[in-house]
């Protein structure tokens, strides 16, 4: 019954904003409030009831998830034609007033049109009589409440951290010198597959030699070689929640510059995880993993954030990066989980990356994923 | 150098439409215009020129891929910090007026930072003496001219629809009693990366007996059994581009309900087929395989759509289904791909699904898909 608790402390933040229905069109979102998992759909939060609107295809699969559920907390409204008109429909059923949408996800064509249903749909009478339906940009409502994972997910995490572990401490039979990175990468789908995985997280990156200095390359034909540093970063989904976990294994001898990569970036690494407790901001997480760089010289090589929250989403809050304007940067609390994941990057050399997930604790953060940092194999 | 000749045409509708400048932020739309491939990044296309806008992780990758074009028909901006911020950066460096937005993807949020962006970044003077930039929602621009297949894009997806047509072949190997529905899929993704796809192009269906009544239902540990109709909907991306190809399979003999069924879909895809050619409208093309389905008295079984356009995405314009209010049914024309997928559904019997994959040609369509449409297999 996760997903009732999740339902009243979201129509809390709904009510505290004064509004009369919330519209929830950002898919993850709505399986995070309902359990439904199909690629169309969407929520109305209303005062008093949940309307989980699905389309012909999902109609069984949405009567058999409610099933489950104590009668009325989430009722199915079919959607005969398209989700906006049918939206727009109930929400002039409800007489809603104030109508929060997600404004990160619902698109200016959208909004323009669920905008000119409302005020077509509104009878002159009442126009007169009352304010017209207004849409009301939020942000952040329910991404902010997915933060703070409860017991439900952190299980799942945890084993599915566990499971992608366990591929981890194997890389050394996936690399070799004459293997291409993408059927490397092919391998580690299956692997991930069979490791229990409903499927890879995003599309798993090997990049080896040159290539590893691009910190998001795709899988090429390139043949490893002796000398590489290969760059494995690969994630898998378990029970709907996002892994993810970097490994840069060596073959062979690395040349001086790369082992001053390694060396530096494990230390960043280990900074970073040391800061990581309650009430410190992502900002200062990020500084610690980018100081250790920047002392080695790097820090114009460690071109991206520190790390990324995961979840029902491979990158959600919070975002462990520098301070930004406009971006949040709120002390990270007990029970969010996020990738801790320096690099150095040099072009023509190579790359290094270290990626674990970790759980803030009461006191500090419990490592989700466990694998040697560095992984070195004689040739 | 098939980019060039998309930038002129998306050029003159950008002319056409008085705009100043089209900010571009759907990464398939850029990937059209460009080439480029990564996995975040935009693109500001100017009277006179092209900005490609990347951030320090693609600045390579960017740089390589214009190298291979005329000098300055493409030019790289690296974004400093976010992307809305550098997009209005640019904006007001170039001191556009009416700027086109992407109203079908970009949301309602980084719409209001651009347009407060931009309001903060004039200079009053300025303001006094001409007007505030305003941005301009464009619907489908792009999207329009990605319809009309090119050569390259022709021969992409011919040669996608040549290798997922040899899966389709062999179904039989993949289907038994007594096997799973997921294992079943996760075998088919191999065989889809093994046939040269990038990666299967959706997440694979594979729906047995009763699942087969849901339209799109993922795999699940559900075991085959003899009597069942299974369907197989999977596909592939070859260089970019995308191919969708259904079989349903029959273990043993059908039940009467089911035969009938096999029957119907058969006779509405080839009439759904025989109406493809320029000049149609798709709703006309729709009416042709549900007219069949009707007459069979399983209209209510066929809920979903006939088709849909592939290319860089899996599901792209135009739309093959009913005439509705708002959305387009512009007649077909020659060079054009899309699908072509009547089904039925009977809850608690099963379901059954054909699809192929057509390309209009100047006097009617070329399947680009090609494997015996029902499969029954003797046990």
């Amino acid at each position: 019954m996760a997903v009732l608790a999740r339902l009243d402390r979201v129509r809390a933040h709904v009510h505290a904003a004064s509004l009369d229905a919330l519209v929830v069109t950002h898919l993850p979102n709505v399986r995070y409030l309902t359990g439904f998992t199909g690629t169309a759909g969407a929520l109305v939060l209303l005062p008093d009831r949940c309307l989980l609107m699905v389309d012909f295809r999902y109609a069984t699969a949405a009567q058999d998830l409610i099933a489950s559920l104590p009668t009325g907390a989430i009722v199915i409204e079919t959607v005969p034609q398209t989700y906006d008109a049918a939206i727009v429909d109930v929400l002039r059923r409800e007489s809603s007033r104030r109508i929060g949408i997600e404004a990160a996800w619902l698109s200016v064509s959208r909004f323009n049109a669920m905008s000119s249903g409302l005020a077509a749909g509104t009878p002159t009478p009442l126009r007169a009589s009352g304010p017209t339906p207004v849409l009301v940009a939020t942000e952040r409502l329910i991404e902010r409440a997915r933060m703070i994972k409860d017991a439900e997910e952190v299980e799942a995490i945890r084993e599915g951290g566990r499971r992608i572990s366990e591929i981890a401490r194997r890389l050394a039979d996936f690399v070799a010198p004459g293997r291409r990175e993408d059927e490397i990468a092919a391998e580690l789908d299956s692997a991930i597959r069979a490791a229990g995985f409903s499927r890879p997280a995003f599309e798993t990156i090997v990049a080896s030699g040159p290539n590893s200095a691009l910190p998001h390359a795709r899988p090429t034909g390139r043949r490893l070689e002796a000398g590489d540093s290969t760059v494995l970063d690969f994630g898998g989904i378990y029970e709907g929640y996002c892994v993810d976990l970097t490994r840069t294994v060596q073959l062979g001898a690395p040349s001086a510059a790369l082992r001053q990569l390694y060396q530096a970036v494990a230390k960043a690494h280990e900074a970073a995880v040391a800061a990581v407790r309650p009430g410190v901001r992502p900002s200062a997480i990020d500084a610690a993993a980018r100081d250790v760089l920047v002392q080695h010289g790097l820090g114009e090589a460690f071109g991206h954030g520190t790390g990324h929250g995961i979840g029902l989403e491979i990158h959600e809050d919070p975002r462990i990066g520098r301070e930004m304007p406009g971006l949040p940067d709120a002390p990270v609390e007990p029970g969010m989980i996020f990738t801790i994941e320096p690099g150095a990057y040099l072009p023509g050399t190579g790359g290094v990356r270290i990626e674990d997930d970790v759980l803030v604790t009461a006191d500090g953060c419990e490592l989700l994923t466990d694998a040697p940092q560095l992984m070195m194999i004689d040739l």
